[in-house]
């Protein structure tokens, strides 16, 4: 999560919404990391957690990161719990919980879907103090 | 459709799950066409409608696709419906329904949900047969 955070905190120095996300391998080791990059890219796909999971199935060749953790720093929306599911990730690590946007703990809850093929398995809330904290600075800064 | 037809089609001969997508401008004009990649880029989440209108904003130069259509021949899966919403499209139109994977009118019904920020129209079911039996003849092919 130091890692996944870091990458949130230089997205924020970019203007960028602060998200970062760390791929691990199955031995716990970094594949990937990347912040949101949305303003960057001018794309709004581009979340941290999309760009990082790209990144790593470049990196392994593979379009499965089977035996991977998604490690990000704000729960994932559908859009990209529904990527985790496609790049078939086994764990998903976050950190804040967001009740508006989050589309994994909240709102139509893609992962936990019956219709949903596979379910890596959730681990929610993790140094949710210190992750949410980094995104109402940002949007209190914001709003000057 | 024709458009996104051909798409789909250029797809299959690549090897790739025919699916193809068309964003149209407000005024109907095509803005970016795609075909599925998932295999050829290595990245599960190279959908058709992914790229389409990731290529859409890139030509506009706004992360809005506000009065924008995305056409595509298969219903969104949970990832591309939640896409269309981040890329604010205004109208999604899509082929064969998809009862599996779909997103929109099955599974977890993203689009629909009350927590969704924004609720393009949806049209589905476009020229059902033609979109659903491409499909089928793909994977009744892969079969052997």
């Amino acid at each position: 999560m130091d890692l996944a955070l870091a990458e949130a905190r230089s997205a924020a120095g970019r203007g960028e919404v602060p998200v970062g996300a760390v791929v691990l391998s199955a031995s716990g080791v970094p594949l990937s990391t990347a912040g949101n990059e949305v303003e960057a890219r001018r794309d709004p796909s581009a979340h941290a957690e999309m760009l990082a999971m790209r990144k790593a199935t470049q990196i392994t060749g593979s379009t499965r990161l089977d035996d991977c953790t998604l490690v990000v720093t704000l729960e994932p929306c559908p859009m990209c719990a529904a990527a985790a599911v496609h790049f078939r990730v086994k764990r998903v690590i976050f950190g804040a919980y967001d009740p508006k946007g989050g589309g994994v703990d909240h709102g139509p809850r893609v992962i936990d879907h019956p219709a949903c093929l596979r379910h890596p398995e959730i681990i929610g809330g993790v140094r949710e103090r210190e992750n949410s904290l980094l995104l109402k600075d940002f949007f209190r800064q914001l709003r000057g």
